[in-house]
């Protein structure tokens, strides 16, 4: 079967999480008086709260919530580590709202311009619907439809996320393809029969954090979307 | 509050179903000798077990099932009445599939560009994701998402369509309109709170058979897409 569909899993691979949450809090805070912050160090804590929030969903402790809510909790937790207390809720709801202000990497709208041509495109994040149309309407992405965790009410790598997706465009997984900068995404994708693409974002978490090729035999490894969109021929 | 998002319905006030499924049934029954039907009556017939098929689903008599399925069960049931039998199955899939390949009347694309400049756009349909995307891809419609009866696992005019896709977006009711040409639609939107906005496509069903204005007293009366947004002022 030809490939008929693109997903993309988003933080990461298409967004620059890390610079963009630096930069909203710091903004955010500094006005406050919280000027003595590593910024970097404090996109890299509430990032690191992202996987452990989920697993509460996943392993069935708690009912799903979309991940507007997890940022938040996950928030409130990492405070106390930079001495941020008595923030009040409005504060606290704009900081939460980092997450609808990232940036893109720099590749990310003209390739999704490209790809468009051939491919129906949608993000298959564990970010909700809201935090989606943010990101799409602050960075120009041409999404066809938005997909994820919010539809199949679960969060990935859980198999329903990625065939709930396929299934709402009346598709078989193997005409779908994961784009991910993640191996363990990709994997979980593959796993239900999606084709997958890989792309190097090496930098995500830093200089040379990244992944800079699949940990195992995808269908396609780019260096960016523009690079795959080539590959594609499109 | 000030609205931030614009829901639409689709068939009727942002797609001519009646015309586009007369010309896609031409264009596939015609070379298989079936020659002398009168195509808009089989459009007709066709939409005219709409209604019944989603009150099935409406009052739990079915479970939900995405709006091709029922278009096909619909299309089984007015066979006959067209005597149109012995169809091959790839046959009747082409033919459920001109659901996909509506017109959008010609104020439609231009205005909806218009209107994103200042609010976030969603189909609210009855239509499935997948019939919303290619609508989208073929009319150049620029929706921010996907929203409506397969997100909510229900159809209009059930209050929780209209209501989660205001939550799909975190917004309050009053902070989103519905558009459509259907004083019930709209008046089921507004129950819930929602603002509305009124469309004239009086040529809907034919000449002269659509409602020129509002059966009640809603936010806006338009003429089209055109109209609603210098109405809005974008």
């Amino acid at each position: 079967m030809a490939v008929q569909a693109l997903f993309f899993d988003v933080f990461g691979t298409l967004a620059d999480w890390r610079n963009s949450i630096a930069r909203e809090a710091k903004a955010i805070l500094v006005p406050l008086g919280h000027d003595s912050i590593d910024w970097l160090a404090f996109a890299d804590a509430w990032r690191g709260e992202y996987q452990p929030g989920m697993e509460e969903v996943r392993s069935g402790k708690i009912p799903f919530s979309k991940l507007d809510v997890l940022h938040r909790r996950n928030l409130e937790r990492i405070l106390p580590r930079f001495d941020l207390a008595g923030l009040s809720d409005d504060t606290l709801r704009n900081l939460n709202l980092a997450w609808h202000r990232l940036d893109t990497w720099p590749d990310v709208a003209p390739g999704l311009v490209r790809l468009k041509k051939r491919f129906r495109l949608a993000p298959v994040s564990n970010g909700n619907i809201s935090l989606m149309v943010d990101l799409a309407r602050r960075n120009g992405l041409p999404w066809d439809a938005i997909l994820g965790a919010e539809i199949a009410g679960d969060y990935k790598p859980k198999p329903r996320v990625y065939l709930s997706a396929a299934a709402a465009l009346d598709l078989a997984p193997d005409e779908c393809m994961m784009v991910a900068a993640h191996s363990h995404d990709l994997k979980a994708a593959a796993a239900q029969g999606l084709r997958t693409a890989h792309i190097a974002r090496v930098n995500e978490y830093g200089p040379s954090t990244g992944e800079p090729a699949p940990k195992f035999a995808t269908d396609y490894a780019a260096q960016s979307l523009e690079d795959l969109a080539t590959q594609l021929g499109v």
